[in-house]
Formats: structure tokens, C-alpha cells, sequence
């Protein structure tokens, strides 16, 4: 895939030019340079000869196939070119060229117009308004970027160009190799699930690294991702926090929710590791394209200076992961190896005076013992250390393990030299060990996610057929909220437990069904008009007796017709009174790029003070349901504290996996609420007590 | 303070060697090229010169005054050369040596006298165990550290030797300048509280950098941090946070506190900046050394990329600043200065192509406007970009400006020119915005710390005489726990609200009691040896009637009598059962450094299961004690949610204060917690209802 863009065996540059300073000259002289092999066909038709090269006045003139055409030329140009390019069987074309989307509707026709031309003459375009790109193994700099990083593993795509100079600047100091480095620029025909899908299948690439602000196609980027990191990371920052739609929120659930849950949501279902900062960024990229995976959770610690050694551990039990318990096995065998005052406890302080032969000895016993799944190597440069020496030993053991070693080699000016020798022979070298660990703990990560099953959708035997009908009713009216009856219809359609309930136009037939399902019950106003029930006094508890059902009845009445004259009042909704069991809220609110939403949480204050929710976007399996109930702070109450019985957490499991599907088989649902979900004890189920729901216009 | 030690006349090395490679050779060879300018007595019996000063065979055989004495000799002869140097008058001591505290009992009676020599000679010593203390004014660098600092505003301390020799190697990189800088060791006589009262008068050391591991006297080290922190930042990182004490503990404050709660509570009430790594610490000190204090929390960004502008923004936005609105001048100047499709509002975006002139020019418009408290301006390499042009755009924009400029060039290999000007100007870059705005955040801190006055302990009309009664009754009974009426005892002799309650011998004072106060009341077996009573069924509540009284009274009896036969029966508490409010938890556990840690949370599940609690060290203000109850994420319960009134905040904040003063006036208690203190409306106070507070033995 994308062949004739990485591996292209000709490039013209439509727009070469002989000035210097000149974009144009910039991307010519960087494809020379980089040492390009294939025909390079400068276009300019003022010229004869640019850099050495015969120049052509247009594409029509080159006689040889063109694999790659990179454009550099004023917008108002570029789609005619890009026809040109389309009709001469170009392969792929790169528009560095700036004035699209980012000036005006104008220029946004124009990319449309080129993805329509790429999808006419199947010529695969990246940008416009874009850096370039850049293949290590061609190799080609087809870019106007400054400087060609070094051959290596880690796939890059950017959607911000200038960040794309930002990387390359610091990969450039500190020799971070690439495979493949592309900046996505306004994405008019390739995207961000393009290049996930063509590093899929690319073995040099082991890890893919990504800045992005949006994505396309939430639920696409989703699967093809997922796919993807089963065997290869993707670590990525997603800057932008702001919610993109401006739509008005009626739900708990549309409160909460916001692009920035979402996106926390898709990049958790899809594997996909989440970087902090640039920095970060690298850090974790460079690990997991280096570095074997952690056998398991626990790191081992080899240091020459008990403080850092502190605050590795630290940092190590704030994020989850543990110090190794080294077998008895390694503890002999450093005892042996170290000075009687060194500790052979993990972390293992080889102390101050240790030179590289102390650190060789210490690394060698811990590698191999089967408790420790990583190593984490640090250095204070000290009177006595050898910076070199050890740097050369950390990467004898690194090239001889199967468990990763990284290193944190605490300084700069002295310590220079080692980080040299340890980002030559690809040992990841952090300056402070709380970096380290952040790169340990996205292995694990990585790995875990490896071990685990693809998603598993389960489908229910639902009547899916009622839903649509109330839907279509509904429209029919005119309307596009729906609560009480049909909302409990749809409920009970999809096999959540409702409380019995009926409709009850007259008083008579109030008694009568509260007679029928035994007291207390709960009556409510019954109209369409009314959403808010509560606000108005239109509900009422614990009623106990015919007399007060009858008193209820006439109340409720008064009380709506007082607060809206004009609303339609079909009776009162008589409903049985649920007793004990949680409060939960459960719901769907459908983002703008990645589609239905899935909140869940406790009711009450949980939800509206403490704002103790989680989200997955729908939809999800059982373990990514489970996986959801348990990541609020309040869980443990559903388990069962202080004595009380545990709540019946499959019955919600099996609810928030309904409510999964409900919103994936009707996509004009935008947002929903349940609540409360009441939840029993374990075994006894769930009832949902109150549903509101909301279709597109 | 300290002269002798910072900027001695003259330097005796005891232990100087002529061997390269040894810790005597490198002391000495750093005092003499650190170009220190007063005299240098090597002292070594068994060389007549050294380095070509003349040697010395003993202290004794010097003629002039010795101010400072270095000492880098065996253990063993350390306390006789101290006493040596005592006797000659030497006005301060740095033992480098080690051997001491760290390899046993025989080390830590060393010190102790070390300690006692200094104490009686007037002699502060620094170490042993340490690296050595470095000045950059003096100069005088009387340490074994490779490499001398360049002078500057940062006075560093470190518990950790090779800590400082990472610290240090990284200074030298990036040019960091110290005024201080001194490595603690075993802390025998100087410690972290000397220094910090030494700073604290010292002119040329504008910010404090600690790594501290332990602090010897934790409300000292309050008292003394409170006062320099509102002149002076102090930056400290703490590691190791496994708590100290192995005390068993009994009351949910214990089980909560810990060592790291601590730590954290007073670094808040001593206004200390605590930095999470070596990284942080030195981009907040280096912030805070060079920059003014913002004005405001609102920041100006300055960017030639829409990417990392917004990643400032969202890092801005999480910790707590704001995104400054321009005023309308600087827009209409940024409007003129900058091309038409640049973003004039924050962040300003002067576009990918800017020159420094752009940059200048923005700078300028955005540093006068009152809205900006501060400014972070961010360059990516691009194309066009002059580095080294807009760094001295910045550096001159920072030297004239009232307001925090700090950068952020996001590279390496090229911006690295840039950064140079910067670091020479004193102008703090970072390489991601993210560290920027961490460095702003803390800048913010320490100014909003500055503005608030000293804290005002509160004291109340208590009655401490009843309370030393009770406890000399009890520890004369051989008890050290106390709970029920005693408890209910100490609790209104400090002014707490407790419910009208009274221990009943026999069944008839128990129902003529209930008839009093009214029904319903609650009755609990009243027992020296029972302390958890619900846990044998020893409470009942919700009694209703005289007849209800004689069956609980009986009932309890016979149930205390079965669980634990032996155990003395007083008879039963009668007490008044309160109705309503919200059950708060307060509680004290003594720290071993920090002394009273003072809990506050909401009751039962937030206390149990959310741990939503939060601590200060007493005694503490009103305006701590107001903190300290909005910290927690439930705090909003109190203020009122879903319709009902808020909480009595005052009364609770009284309780606070009453706790703060009862374990201040008796360092014997140990533990306590009033659980649960019930918070009625506003306006209607709170009710200690039930306490238990333990003694030390």
C-alpha cells in the first residue's frame, strides 16, 4: 500500500525552484540529498536546469513514468496539476502547497475537488497544506523539512506541520530513528486511517507515533486501530480539549459527556497509548520501538544512588506497576558479585563508588530472573562512575535480554557521552526515572492489550421491529422526546426489567390497577407535554390506599393543568413502588466524530456532584462493560461495603450492553438517559425505573 | 549566618592527597580552581606539598585563623579532628568522610558527637557522608564535585550526594547558576532548618531547590519554611513516601494518614512549591529565580504553530490558569503588526512563516497589556524561522518587561542556538509547553501565597483543666483509650455540641433519663472494656417508650456479659438521638515528624470508600481549616446540592479549629477521631456524637 508515495522509482517536483529560501528549491534539494535514487524530474518551465538537474516546463513534457509528483505551487494551480497528474497515470502526489481549507469555503471546494480527483485517477494524495514526507529506507526526503533523521522504527504522522519541524529537530539530536515520517497536512484524500492501515503491513515500521487535532471517521479509526495494535503500539497526543459540537444537552449523560470523554473512550477500546506532551511522546515511542515487551509488571531497579532509586519506586507504585521480588537465586548471586554493604533487595544500590564492571555483574544476575519483567538502569555520574564503561555494559546486557532494560542516566553535561553510546545501540535513556517508568508502564500496557481478545460484540434477542414502530409514531407526531410509556416500552423491548405500570385514563382504573399490583405504588401525570414531572409537583410516593390513589389522581391533575393549561393530560401513570437496591444512571449522548456515547455511573450525587462517570463508545463487549463499572471511584459500593449485600453487577453488566445495541441499531437516538437503573442484590436484577430519550430532528 | 561556611578566609583541607583520583586531591584541587582567594592549608602529615601549596602535618602546625575545615578522612579519626579543630578556633567543619550513621550504631554515636563538639565549640558542621558545599560568590568550591556551577540565584540543598552530582551535570549543560549549594549528608549538626534560616537573610539566593528525604523537626521546619516562603519560592522534591511509623492504628485518621499525607499537608501550610521529579524541580526553580512573578493567573501565548498553541492552552486550562482575554488595544496593535491571516486573539498565532520581527513586534503588544499576567512564547523550527534572531526578540522583551516571560523552543538540534541566548539571559525554556505552564502554574502559586497573611492561630474559652483531669484519671486507671461519656466530656470542655446524654447505673435512671430528654433516644452498653460496641450488638437506637428502654437495658446487659464475661459493666448510656444533618468525620493521628495531622471528610462511604478525606498539621488557621473542607470532591454535599440547605459550614470549621487546639494543648493524645460529628443547617451548629481518642503509653 501507498508504494508509489513511499518506495516511489520517480518523483517530479511540480514548482522546483532555483532560488534559495524557496520552498520549491527546499524540496528539491532535500529529495537529491537524502539520497534518492530514482528519476528526479524538477517542473518549472522559466528553467533549463535546477541543482544540477534538466529541468521540464510541464508534467506533458517528462517522457518516463512519474510514481510521485510533490506540488509546491500557488493553490489557484494545484487542482489543475493534480489533473494533469491524474490523466499522466501518476501513482500518489504530496501537496506541500498552503490556501485551502484553512483560508475559506473556496479553498475547501478545492480539496474536494482534489480528493475527488484522487479517488477518479486512484492517485493517492497526501495533504495540501503539509511538510512533506519522508521514507528512511528509499530512501527520500520528499519534504521541505530541515534536516533527515535517521533510519529506524517508529512510523510518524502529524497533522500540525510545524510539530512535524518540532520532533524532527529533537529526533535529529538525539538520533530517534524513523521508518516513516508524514505530515497529513488538511487531509483532503488521505487520512490518519490511510497510513494505519498501510503501516499495518509495513515491517519496518514497529510502532506508529501521531499527533492529531480531529479524526475523520471515529468508528473507522476505531476498528482499523484496534486492528493495529494487537501487534504494533500507536502512541498519540490528541491535543484540543474543546467539545466540538455546539448542539444543547438535555441528559445527565450529554452533561457529562464532551469530545474529550470520547476521545478518552476510543483511544482506551482501541488500544492506542495516550502521551502527555511531546515529550512523552517520544519517551514512550522510543521504548516500545526498541525494546521487547516487560515479561510482566514487575521491575527490577539497579542503581548506584539510594535517592533516585526512591523515587523510581515511587513512581513505579503510583502508576501500577511493582517492584520485582528477586529469587533468592539473584539475591546469591549479587551478593557475590557486590560489596557486603550494597543492597541485593530491590532496588539494588550497587553504591557510589561502582564501576561499569559492579553495574555489569548487577544487570547480569537481574535479567535473568524470571520474577523481574524489566529493568530500569540508574546512573548518577559520581566521583568514581564510568559513565562510558557502563553505558557500554547496560547495552551488552540490553542486546543479550528478552526482557526490556532502559536507562536513566541522571545528568547532562558529563553524562553526554553515555547517552550517546545508549541511543546508538537503541537503549532508551531518560534523564529522570519518573520518565523511565512512564515508558515502562505503556509496555506493560502495550502488552496487556496484546494478550487480550478482540472485542466480542453480544447481540441479545431484542424486538428491535416495537422500538421501531414507537419511533415511527413518534415522528408522526411531530415530535422527538420520548419518556414515560414509550420510553418504558422501549425498554422492555430491548429485555431491561421495567416496573409494572399502566396508563390510567380515569380514576377508576387507577384504583383499579393499583388494587391489582398491591401498595405502595407511584402515580405520575401523564402528558406529553410535560417532561419535567418532578419540577411540578406531578409525582407522588408511597401512596398506600384507593383513598389515596383517588386524591392523587385529582391532585396531579389540578397541578398540571394549573402549571400548563393548554398541555394534553392522558391520565395518570400508576406504577409499582420499587424498594431498596442502588441508584444508577446510564446513558448514551452521540458524539460528533465517534458516534453513541455510553455513560455509566452511580445515581444521585455520584453522578450531578462528584461526577463519578465512565464512558465507552458503543459498541462495546461484556469485558469492555466490566472494564467501565469498575473504573469509577464508587464502584466498591456495588461490591458491597459495610456490611451490605452486593449489588447484581452481571444485571448491569447485561443492562449498559443493551443500551449498547439499542444505540447501535438506531442511530437517530442522540442522546438517552436511564435513571435511575434501580439495582438489586446479587441475583435479584435490575429495573429500569425512568428512561428519556431524544431523536435527530 | 553561616560566613564561615559560605565565604571563609581561609580553608584548612584535612586529609588533602596527592594521589589523583582521590576524594583529598579532588577537594582540594576544586578550591583551588574554583579561584578562591583567601588562604589553603593542606593538611597531610605525610606530604610537604601539594599541588604546589605548602602541606601541613596537623591543624596545630597552622599559624593563622582556619575558618573552615574540610575534612576527607577515615571515619574513625573524624571526631578527634573535630575536636582538634574546635579547640584551634575553627569557625565551621564539612566532613566529607563517610562510615558513619548509615553503617550502624557505632556511626550514629559518632555523629552524636560530632553534634555535641559543634554545640560546644560553636562550630555549625556540615555532613559527614556528604559531598561538600560549593559558593559561587566567594568563590569557593569545597566539594569533590566534577565541575564548578555558574553563579546564580538558586541555593540548592540536598539530602542526597549523588543526587547533587546529577543535578549539578545538568546545571553545567544548560548553565544553570547557583548561589549555594550544599550537600546535607547525615545532617549530624546542620540541617535543612539552618539553611533555610540562613537564605532567608541572604541576598544573592533568590529561590530555595531542596531534595529532602526526612526532615529532622517537622513544626519547626513549618515555622522556618512559612516565614522564607513569603520572600522567597522553596522548590522541594520529597521522596519516599512508605510510611514512617509502624505504630498500630486503631481510628480511621490513622488509617488514612500517613507519612506522604503528611508531608503533603505541610508543604501546603509552609507554602513549599513540591516539584514530582529532578525535571520539574529545576524548571520551576529556574522560573521562579529569573522571572518577575506574574501578575495575574491569565497567560499571552505567542506561537508560530496552531498545534502546540493548543496544547498551552489545554495544559493552561487543566491546572487551574486562564487563557488571557486581550484587550482591545493590543488586538488593534497585533492587527497592525502581524498579516491578516494571523490569529490576533490568544493564543496569537503570528503564523509559520514569522521573522523575529513578527515575533518582537507581538511580544511588545501583548507585554503592556493589563489583562496578561504573563507570557509564554513558543517557536517550532520551521522553514523560515530565525532562531537565534527571536531569541534575542525575547530575551530583550523579558528584560523590559514587569511580567514572567518564559519560552518554549520546541527543539533540539537547531533550536539549540536559541536556546543558548536564552539560558545566557536568563530568559527559562522548555522544550514542551507543557513544563512551561507547570513553571507559570507554580509562579501563580507562590504569588497568591505571598499576598495571604500569615496564618492566625485561633484560641477558644476551654476548659483544659477538666480535660488533664480525665486524662490523669484514666492513665491512673491504667487506660489509654478513651471513648463514651469521658469522650462526650473532653468534647464540652472544648466547646463541641454533644447530645444530652447520661450513663444509668440501673433501669430506672435509664428510663426516668429517657423520659427527660424525650423519646426517641438511643442507648449503648457503657463498658471500660468494650470499645466496638455495634460489633457485639451493643448499641440500639430508635427507642420509643419507657417499656422499649427496660428491654434494650436488659438486652445490651446480657449481650456485653456474653461477649466478654469479665468485663466490667458501668451499665448503659442513655442519649438523646439527633435527628437530621450530615455525619462529618473529624480526627487526629500524630505523625512522627509532623506531629498532629488533623483529618476532615464526609461520614461512611465518602470516609470508607471514596477516601475523600483531607489533612493540615495543628495548629492551623481558620482560613487552613476553610481549605482543608473544600479540598475534598464532596465538599459541594455541604454547600447544598439538589434542593437542600447547606451545612452549618462555620460550625464545622469551629470543630476544626477546637481539634486543632485540644491536640495542640495535649501532645499525649495520639489518635482520635469524632465520628460521627453530625452538621446541621446553617445557623444551627453541630453534634459530636460519638468520639474515641487514644493516649500515648
Amino acid at each position: 500500500m501507498l508504494e508509489t508515495l513511499f518506495s516511489p522509482k520517480s518523483v517530479a517536483v511540480v514548482g522546483a525552484s532555483r532560488t534559495q529560501g524557496k520552498l520549491g528549491y527546499a524540496v528539491l534539494s532535500n529529495i537529491i540529498q537524502s539520497g534518492f535514487s530514482g528519476h528526479i524530474y524538477p517542473i518549472n518551465p522559466k528553467a533549463d536546469e535546477i541543482l544540477g538537474l534538466p529541468c521540464y516546463a510541464s508534467l506533458d513534457d517528462v517522457e518516463g513514468e512519474i510514481d510521485l509528483a510533490v506540488i509546491v505551487i500557488p493553490a489557484k494551480f494545484v487542482v489543475e496539476v493534480l489533473e494533469t497528474c491524474g490523466e499522466r497515470n501518476v501513482g500518489s502526489a504530496i501537496v506541500i502547497s498552503a490556501g485551502f481549507r484553512e483560508t475559506g469555503h473556496e479553498g475547501l471546494m478545492a480539496e474536494r475537488k482534489m480528493a475527488e480527483l484522487a479517488e477518479k485517477y486512484h492517485m493517492r494524495t497526501v495533504g495540501p497544506n503539509c511538510l512533506g514526507v519522508i521514507d528512511t529506507l528509499t530512501p527520500m526526503n520528499a519534504s521541505f523539512a530541515v534536516g533527515m533523521p535517521r533510519q529506524g522504527r517508529i512510523a510518524f504522522m502529524s497533522q500540525s506541520g510545524a510539530l512535524c519541524t518540532s520532533i524532527l529537530d529533537i529526533a535529529l539530536a538525539q538520533e530517534i530513528g524513523f521508518s516513516h515520517f508524514v505530515s497529513l497536512g488538511n487531509k483532503a484524500d488521505l487520512n490518519e486511517i490511510d497510513f494505519l492501515q498501510a503501516w499495518a503491513k509495513d515491517s519496518e515500521s514497529k510502532v506508529v507515533m501521531a499527533y492529531l487535532e480531529g479524526i475523520a471517521d471515529g468508528a473507522r479509526f476505531i476498528q482499523t486501530a484496534r486492528q493495529l495494535t494487537k501487534h504494533k503500539p500507536i502512541i498519540a497526543i490528541k491535543s484540543g480539549s474543546t467539545s466540538a459540537g455546539s448542539r444543547a444537552v438535555s441528559s445527565h449523560t450529554g452533561t457529562l459527556a464532551g469530545s474529550e470523554r470520547a476521545y478518552e473512550a476510543a483511544f482506551k477500546q482501541a488500544g492506542v497509548l495516550r502521551a502527555g506532551s511531546v515529550g512523552e511522546l517520544i519517551d514512550l515511542s522510543v521504548a516500545l520501538a526498541y525494546q521487547p515487551l516487560p515479561r510482566n509488571e514487575q521491575v527490577a531497579i539497579i542503581t548506584n544512588a539510594g535517592g533516585p532509586g526512591i523515587m523510581a519506586t515511587d513512581a513505579i507504585e503510583r502508576c501500577g506497576l511493582r517492584l520485582a521480588s528477586l529469587s533468592q537465586e539473584t539475591m546469591d548471586g549479587l551478593r557475590q558479585a557486590l560489596p557486603s554493604a550494597a543492597s541485593v533487595l530491590n532496588p539494588v544500590d550497587v553504591l557510589g563508588d561502582a564501576l561499569a564492571d559492579r553495574y555489569r555483574a548487577a544487570l547480569q544476575s537481574t535479567a535473568t530472573d524470571p520474577n523481574v519483567g524489566a529493568l530500569l538502569v540508574i546512573l548518577t555520574p559520581q566521583f568514581m562512575t564510568e559513565i562510558e564503561e557502563t553505558a557500554h555494559a547496560v547495552r551488552e546486557v540490553a542486546d543479550h535480554s528478552d526482557i526490556p532494560v532502559l536507562a536513566c542516566f541522571m545528568g547532562e553535561a558529563n553524562t553526554e557521552a553515555g547517552a550517546k553510546i545508549l541511543a546508538n545501540h537503541n537503549v532508551p535513556n531518560y534523564v529522570v526515572p519518573e520518565r523511565a517508568v512512564a515508558a515502562l508502564k505503556a509496555m506493560v500496557d502495550q502488552r496487556q492489550w496484546q494478550e487480550r481478545p478482540l472485542p466480542q460484540i453480544e447481540t441479545f434477542d431484542v424486538d428491535r421491529e416495537r422500538v421501531a414502530r414507537i419511533f415511527q409514531r413518534v415522528r408522526t407526531d411531530g415530535r422527538l422526546q420520548i419518556g414515560d410509556a414509550e420510553a418504558r416500552d422501549i425498554l422492555a423491548a430491548y429485555g431491561i426489567p421495567i416496573p409494572a405500570s399502566k396508563l390510567c385514563p380515569t380514576v377508576e382504573e387507577a384504583v383499579a390497577f393499583a388494587e391489582e399490583i398491591g401498595y405502595p405504588v407511584v402515580m405520575k401525570i401523564a402528558s406529553p407535554d410535560i417532561l419535567h414531572k418532578t419540577d411540578i409537583g406531578g409525582v407522588r410516593l408511597n401512596i398506600e390506599s384507593a383513598s389515596d390513589v383517588r386524591d392523587s389522581f385529582d391532585l396531579l391533575t389540578f397541578r398540571a393543568m394549573r402549571y400548563m393549561p393548554d398541555a394534553e393530560i392522558w391520565g395518570c401513570l400508576v406504577q409499582q413502588q420499587v424498594r431498596g437496591g442502588k441508584e444508577i444512571i446510564t446513558g448514551m449522548n452521540r458524539d460528533p466524530q465517534f458516534g453513541p456515547l455510553v455513560m455509566f455511573g452511580l445515581g444521585g450525587i455520584y453522578v450531578e456532584v462528584l461526577k463519578d462517570v465512565s464512558f465507552r463508545i458503543a459498541p462495546f463487549s461484556r469485558r469492555e462493560a466490566n472494564e467501565m463499572m469498575r473504573e469509577i471511584r464508587s464502584f466498591n459500593l456495588l461490591r458491597g461495603v459495610r456490611g451490605e449485600a452486593p449489588s447484581d453487577i452481571e444485571a448491569i453488566s447485561d443492562t449498559l450492553l443493551k443500551v449498547s445495541q439499542l444505540v447501535a441499531d438506531f442511530p437517530d437516538i442522540v442522546e438517552m438517559d436511564i435513571n435511575p437503573l434501580m439495582a438489586f442484590e446479587k441475583g435479584r436484577g435490575v429495573m429500569g425505573i425512568d428512561m428519556r430519550l431524544v431523536l435527530s430532528p
